[in-house]
């Protein structure tokens, strides 16, 4: 006798979806059980959604968030405050910043955090267009630095603060109100405001 | 000024993602960020994966195990025990008792469990094929109810405890007391009360 085991379909899907981030080998077994057999699953739905996303959806090239032309909506919204930017570490910081309303300027995402456990080192974050923005401002910026209070977005805040001490801007950092260890995603939107709100000179 | 949002695209996706089980608002926007981003994600592959996966796969007639054929490969096994029937809550319950090594029978996935909560009776389950197999069967079958010890678990295993009296089997159901490596001190009192009831002479 045979172990059972799954169709060759349905491993490949499970494979497919343990690769997300979040999702451990049980889960995939779960979502993939779900999407096959759910009443409400709709797993073409899916299919089609991530294939337009992955046809439409690019980089913003100046600030990294997402866009579906060259620039992205942010970029493109002439009523922003061209004298504020705010870096984060990704583009899914962005909204929840948006969402405490307690900002206008522009975004920076630098696409990661200063992290040499895995590996990454400044020159896999998107400095060089960070520098090239802020050199090519018509007004003296304030860049606010809006990263994670864990130990890579000190590390990150830090560097950057120290490469950019001398150029046109003045640099400050969202104040620690964000709870210690928390990254931007986990924090809600008061939380956001405050830490906005307390920024301080560096 | 408008607050920024996600392009269509990432919404539809982040929406697709969020109707998954165990999927959360956070968790659907990091899977999106990651599958956008990442330079080793691969959304097109997963997109094929749940085509080539719904394309294929249908539920086998008999047992309700994943299937490209009429009936799986556990019911097209004929060095298996026919007169051990193994009736679990769904399909995902199978490959662990296979893993165990322990059961060389059939089986029989109802498709989920009586939860009045949950708006799930008895006519939502696949119980009119499980009395078609018992009463079709030409031996006399051993019904092992291999269901979860929670409260719907033991609800569905009543339920069909009762139904099956009186049917051409004998029905069991599998043992329930401290987990494998569990010690005694980690162990709640459900679980000590059942260990004592289920204790066996050695």
């Amino acid at each position: 006798m045979a172990r059972a085991d799954y169709p060759e379909a349905v491993r490949i899907l499970v494979d497919e979806l343990k690769r997300l981030p979040g999702v451990g080998a049980r889960s995939a077994e779960r979502i993939a059980i779900w999407l096959m057999q759910h009443p409400k699953a709709d797993p073409l739905q899916l299919s089609a959604a991530l294939q337009r996303a992955k046809d439409e959806i690019i980089s913003c090239e100046r600030c990294g968030f997402f866009a579906t032309a060259t620039h992205c909506c942010i970029c493109d919204d002439t009523s922003r405050d061209d004298s504020l930017l705010c870096v984060v570490e990704q583009a899914t910081d962005i909204l929840p910043l948006e969402r405490s309303g307690a900002f206008k300027g522009r975004y920076h995402c630098l696409g990661g955090k200063l992290s040499p456990l895995d590996q990454v080192s400044p020159e896999d974050l998107r400095i060089p267009g960070l520098l090239r923005r802020i050199d090519g401002a018509s007004t003296r910026l304030e860049v606010i630095l809006a990263l994670g209070a864990d130990v890579e977005g000190e590390a990150t805040a830090n560097y950057l603060a120290d490469l950019l001490r001398g150029k046109n801007c003045s640099i400050t950092r969202i104040a620690q109100g964000l709870p210690a260890g928390g990254g931007l995603e986990h924090a809600d939107e008061l939380t956001l405001l405050r830490a906005l709100q307390g920024r301080r000179e560096i």
